[in-house]
């Protein structure tokens, strides 16, 4: 039985709920095939999560390669191949709680990396789980730098073998997945040296357990690198290497390679090694950010519509917290930001696949482009997603603590996005270095490619809106974004300037100008992301209310971000005082406009209810029986030796007293 | 030894951290007792958090009320009381890592609200621990509204007692510490019904559990929520009470009696009880707030000094990363902050004994001021510090994200003080209240409580900045932060007013305006902290450096506040675009001089390696090894059942490929 409560949002939706979870998913047909895999995997009680919460990182660790290894039977079983349509729908069904997903990334960079004669040797053995691999780049000393990595490989000509080490404490490899306890083998980045000679980072292939007794091999020490924020299934690990002699062919080869006599040979192109770097950004931000955000604003809404807290009138029952415009201002911008990042992911996935047509053509001059989008969308999106689940979290007060809320994991667990595939800042100030030189290449009048060319446009004017109805125009706002993009990116490259021309080291000035840098970036990217939200919207269609309630949903996403920023937009009077009050207006009137779709919206989302697998996010909004029922069977409420020991000395003599 | 990276910093101090650490302690021998305090406990490996990160919920609590007992042997070994000095030290260096504290809020209570011989009879138990207590105000449906507990205790004039109930799963007691598992009796929050009439909450002291074999009582369910997101060591529990009998007596009766006759009787003043209300939302801004804050900056800042990450300038060694100015604008502001907040609780206390003296003396005037600074104070420092240390925990990329850097659990921890003693949206909003009313007297010449006192004098003028070192002055940067005060406060009580003229029922005029009400709150206590910390600094004592850099740190503090919220000050031109680059400027120069300073002035927080418990902050910074060290001890480095079940049977025949 749905909570009444819960009913009633349901009723008055002002668009099918049906259309647009199929708008979401690509296509009806789409929908579809989602739904048979979510079906397939959740109807199948090894892939259940329903202790998730109860279970130690040992447990956790256990239950993921439980998962992995029974997924290849089931894949089988039902026909799903890597290829197939059913595939992409996998790991979103499984929440991510699988094992081996470094045992993948171990097959992509043989696959990429190795020459035919190692592709042909190692894809099948891993194919078949006959060996479980992993990843070993990050060192405990160096992340992001890969210069700066310190694990060595020396070519020995007398035995055609490279010996490896990780010469200092800093260089030990840490954090690889599926390395702590699991792997048999891993990809190890190294710099290779050839008589003394550094020839810089090289990928090799060792084997670092025994495929006899699991044993770690001579001269390896690794193990698992200890519990995390998140992540308990992983077994992130470590890695050491002392005078770990492997083959000459251990050495991924295809675009370089060591012959028998020392000789270094480079060949083929590395662009292609840059460009799959940029698109595991791309690819990362549906599945690891933009689903668990979905996640989260359908928990948070739904219990909203559920929760009763004070009176709002006088006389009346208490009022739904969804009710309260602090609670619709907390909870409604971190949906229309859902909605505004599944869009511009379709257009980065669509640009992407672009871009790999033109790569295949030996086209390269998209590379810096889309280098710099997806470092800064890759920032931007999980930096935003992440203090958005935290919003969600925090306006469930006391029940969003609890982890069978759902929300705490969702929120540990997006945090990471924030850091892993490039530091945020760092990635940041790449998409900078992109624009300053954009700038500068259009002031002067060249070519720029096509995401930046409005920065050739400088107009200074105004913000010509009248009213506040006027910032429900997307021409308005988008084009006070991209003014404010525009203003931020060239004040910085005057800066920039100026400090050089003062005498100032051009790396000094350049950090000197990273913090502006650093919002220069942001400004592109949320200007982008508006205008396509917009566009987007432009295009739906208008049957069954869907362009409507997206329409509002995009000037939600757009005025929020003003209304959070106004400083931005104020700075130069582009935007008068008097507007951003119109700005204010409008966006407070935006939210108790949405609010009565709030529930249809998150129902769109399509979560079942043991995929979020939250006692606040079910579907009926049974909320407190829920939380009840699961309390009970928390390991916490078995009998603990703490009585015996301590409680029961102290008590044993009250009774007397009483 | 320390590495050199770190001994490098502390050279260059340009204060005396020893200085320092007195003045933020209240003199050199608070120091002193502190210091013994904190050798006793570490001293004695009962009270070890050695292995804390690997412990399973379970663990936690064995461990915490382990840690209770012991304590009391401690004290009494050492000779410390309630009353005495080194008593408020304590919990500090536990790190609140010890079970009871709800017993703690249940003998106050009974202290606070019991008549003197309900005092004489539970009290000494209490102290004894002969019973365990616990607090049960909170149920699963209602948390702030207190009116709204669904809770009866019905008077049963024929047995002369109270049955209680908890009519519906809503009602049921949710959240209370010691409940879960320990607790023997509990003070219960129920609608007292006399004769069918209800005279709303009332407390009673009710015993759930057996004090001789611990089972729960007849009419008694209970147990333990769960796990949440920190406070793993605190049995959280539920309570459900069905047709539970109590005598007569067990009502806490010194404001409220209920005779046997049946007749209510009220005496006294509940005002005191509102003032508790108050004090317990200062009295956690230190251990449960600042503290956390100050140990996230010593954690990111050492870590900073000795990780280095690319280079800065060609050809030199890779820098250490708080060489970045994007590493310091994360940073060095949150630092600046926990120094704010330290001095604004020294503030809030000394005017929390002063309105305490106060009302014994039967004058109840100080009252509201008190509830409206401690409400949004509460709900800022707890707000700005999570922030704050997810910004700390970010800042130290992967290596913070694992639990063994301490830096998760300080965030998991402190995001807990935004939602309890007070969700931050309904205390900001009382706040809110309480302006709007001082506002409007003010506007009519009437007096107002002297933290309010500047909203008469509203003067609309310009900031008289010229130049960016202008923006150095405590009376700039202050009067800015006043005016943007008013200037909200203002606004929002005219439209608010404009809103009810035009016909809108007044509570939703209200909601309507609560956004900005929220707003206009924490405008008022951010102007109140820069003016404090403003006022410490120019009372400091010269010598030693101390004022000098402390200077530093709330010109910081400012200006970050401007920086980060620059639409507020540009709104209506009292700062203009010019002078708010002028702020810019400055701001960032300041990064530059505090960074010298960065690492004695987390020195100065004096925390113990032990009280740390991060691989990441020791002393000496030796982060890797550190990490190494301690995952080796991880029980993920066991041998897990996952090999022999499910890895083994892939990798057999694996070797006859190879």
């Amino acid at each position: 039985s749905v909570n009444p409560d819960l009913a009633s949002e349901r009723q008055t939706a002002s668009f099918c709920v049906e259309k647009l979870t199929a708008l979401l998913d690509g296509g009806a047909e789409k929908t579809r095939i989602r739904r048979a895999v979510v079906e397939a995997i959740e109807s199948d009680p090894v892939f259940s999560r329903e202790n998730q919460y109860f279970q130690t990182q040992n447990e956790r660790y256990e239950a993921a390669v439980r998962k992995a290894v029974h997924l290849q039977k089931k894949m089988h079983e039902m026909g799903w191949t890597e290829d197939g349509p059913e595939y992409k729908y996998i790991y979103r069904a499984l929440s991510g709680d699988v094992a081996f997903l470094l045992h993948r990334v171990f097959m992509r960079s043989i696959s990429v990396l190795g020459s035919d004669k190692q592709v042909a040797k190692w894809i099948p053995l891993a194919t078949q789980h006959q060996l479980i691999g992993s990843y070993a780049q990050t060192e405990l000393g160096h992340g992001t730098y890969l210069q700066g990595l310190e694990t060595t490989a020396v070519f020995d000509i007398a035995t055609q073998e490279f010996i490896l080490n990780t010469p200092k404490i800093s260089a030990m490899k840490w954090w690889p997945g599926d390395m702590g306890r699991s792997a048999t083998h891993t990809v190890v980045f190294a710099q290779l040296y050839i008589h003394g000679k550094c020839y810089g980072i090289h990928p090799f292939i060792v084997q670092i357990r025994s495929l006899q007794d699991h044993s770690l091999c001579p001269g390896i020490t690794a193990g698992d690198i200890g519990p995390k924020m998140n992540f308990e299934h992983i077994d992130n690990g470590y890695l050491m290497l002392k005078n770990v002699r492997i083959p000459r062919d251990n050495m991924l080869s295809k675009f370089c390679e060591v012959r028998p006599d020392g000789t270094y040979v480079r060949q083929g192109s590395q662009k292609i090694n840059y460009f799959t770097m940029t698109t595991v950004r791309i690819s990362l931000i549906a599945d690891e950010v933009v689903i668990p955000l979905m996640k989260a604003c359908t928990i948070a809404i739904r219990y909203s519509a559920v929760r009763r807290q004070s009176k709002l009138k006088p006389g009346e029952q208490e009022a739904k917290i969804l009710d309260y415009q602090t609670q619709q201002e907390k909870l409604l911008p971190q949906l229309a930001a859902a909605y505004a990042f599944h869009f511009i992911n379709d257009y980065l996935q669509e640009l992407f696949d672009r871009g790999y047509r033109e790569i295949q053509r030996k086209n390269f001059d998209m590379l810096p482009e889309l280098h710099a989008l997806s470092s800064g969308f890759k920032a931007v999106i999980t930096h935003h997603s992440t203090a958005a689940v935290e919003i969600c979290l925090r306006a469930c007060g006391g029940h969003g603590y609890s982890l069978l809320s759902g929300l705490p994991s969702l929120y540990t667990k997006i945090l990471a996005s924030c850091i892993y595939e490039g530091e945020n800042t760092i990635l940041l100030l790449q998409t900078a270095r992109f624009l300053i030189k954009c700038f500068m290449a259009a002031s002067a009048g060249q070519p720029v490619p096509p995401s930046v060319t409005y920065l050739a446009a400088v107009k200074p004017g105004k913000c010509p809106a009248k009213n506040k109805l006027d910032f429900l125009s997307p021409d308005i706002y988008t084009e006070a974004y991209q003014h404010v993009a525009v203003r931020l990116i060239s004040s910085t490259a005057a800066k920039l300037q100026d400090l050089i021309q003062s005498g100032v080291k051009k790396y000094d000035a350049w950090n000197q100008c990273t913090v502006q840098l650093v919002q220069a970036a942001k400004a592109h990217c949320h200007y982008i992301a508006v205008k396509n939200f917009a566009e987007t919207v432009e295009n739906l269609e208008t049957k069954a209310g869907i362009q409507k309630i997206m329409k509002h949903l995009c000037d939600l996403f757009a005025l929020h971000g003003i209304f959070s920023n106004t400083g931005a937009f104020l700075h130069d009077g582009y935007v008068s005082a008097a507007q951003m009050d119109m700005v204010t207006a409008s966006y407070l009137d935006l939210l108790a406009v949405i609010r009565k779709d709030a529930v249809p919206l998150v129902d769109a989302f399509d979560f079942t209810d043991k995929n979020l697998n939250s006692a606040l996010g079910s579907y009926d909004g049974q909320v407190y029986q829920r939380l009840y029922e699961w309390a009970q069977k928390s390991p916490t409420n078995k009998m603990s030796p703490a009585y015996e020991r301590y409680l029961k000395p102290l008590l044993h003599n009250t009774l007397s007293k009483l």
